[in-house]
């Protein structure tokens, strides 16, 4: 075990380097950017999906996607309006800043408002690793259990916004929210949560508002 | 990219011959062990709750719990009847044989007839680290969705059994169980599948029966 510290952290800081080079061409770009991580079946794409085709034509959006394989998600959002790109892992567990750069060249930045990063479906390992985009959005889901926060710490302390997702499914299943919130208020202490159903569509509208004042160039606090 | 294929094989074949040494005590005690894995929140531990109460004391249930932080789990299994040890990864997003060989030494393995080995949240890295338990477990649920064998094949590939959890949920989410099974069907073709809830109960009787058939030394087809 004590060889193996310096070699992770290694690795994360080449990776941290990377992610300012990517922020550096994203800025330059004049696009604002978010990196979407959640457990699988949260409701990444849902998400994504709703959110592109409520802003899109307003504003331009790209979406880069990475999976361990397929192309599912990247056509869902191509779909939905987006420009989108797949990225197939090919077994690696999280995305992250070298994997980005292909993407980036191909995606066309100078005619985006708005790039969506969808990370693979991982409660824990994309936690540790910066792509370089602005903002780190988690997707929590009420099927998924209100202990969540308490056994995947490092994901909800890097969240600068946390959605809950399938509030529709409240009625069906045991969540108490208030441990759930305590979980979150420990870790992160005033993030940002939006409570919303991509299959209703209640809550979104407060989602969609979040991002437009970003893409407006609205001065607002940094969430 | 070309240095990391070697290291990463090492590490793949000195946990296969530890997860053999582990094998071979947990068959020297006459114990069958399950290896239960799934993404967060699909009902790992609901199942193993549900499981311990059916069979306690009937057979007598050794508990491995693998997490993050928190002995959330072990304490629900210890609730339920079992004898319960935590494992806490410390951020480590799988067990590996390594990391369950003080939990052997611990758990009294001469006193059990079944060993329940709950993994990490995580439908990606656990599937590459054997632990030397006898059949792997998957769980899914239907709010996770119908796309998870089509984009986590290496999970799909590697289990004995497959578990599909939240039955009750299907009138309220959207899941194609054509397109599911497809996805199994394609990875992993025959997989003994047990449809259930563990909120209901139904369904449950069916996979303590298959559990059973291993426990009472039954000559049974391997699963």
């Amino acid at each position: 075990m004590s060889e193996r510290i310096p070699v992770v952290e290694k690795i994360l800081s080449a990776n941290d380097r990377l992610a300012g080079e990517n922020r550096a061409r994203i800025d330059a770009a004049g696009v604002f950017s978010i990196n979407v991580m959640a457990s699988p079946g949260a409701g990444k794409t849902s998400l994504i999906e709703r959110t592109v085709r409520a802003l899109c034509p307003k504003y331009r959006i790209g979406m880069i996607n990475g999976d361990i394989l397929t192309s599912l998600d990247a056509e869902r959002a191509a779909a939905a309006g987006a420009v989108a790109i797949q990225i197939n892992t090919g077994g690696d567990c999280h995305l992250d800043a070298v994997m980005l750069q292909p993407a980036l060249d191909q995606i066309g930045l100078e005619n985006l408002d708005l790039l969506i990063v969808e990370n693979v479906g991982n409660l824990i390992c994309p936690a540790e690793f910066r792509l370089g985009t602005h903002k780190n959005v988690i997707v929590a889901s009420i099927p998924e259990g209100d202990d969540k926060p308490h056994k995947y710490p490092a994901m909800y302390r890097g969240a600068d916004v946390l959605i809950l997702n399938k509030i529709d499914l409240l009625p069906y299943v045991t969540f108490r929210m208030d441990f759930f919130s305590q979980g979150v208020a420990a870790l992160n202490p005033g993030l940002t949560q939006f409570d919303l159903s991509c299959r209703t569509g209640e809550g979104l509208d407060a989602w969609y508002g979040w991002l437009e004042a970003r893409l407006s160039g609205e001065k607002v606090p940094d969430a």
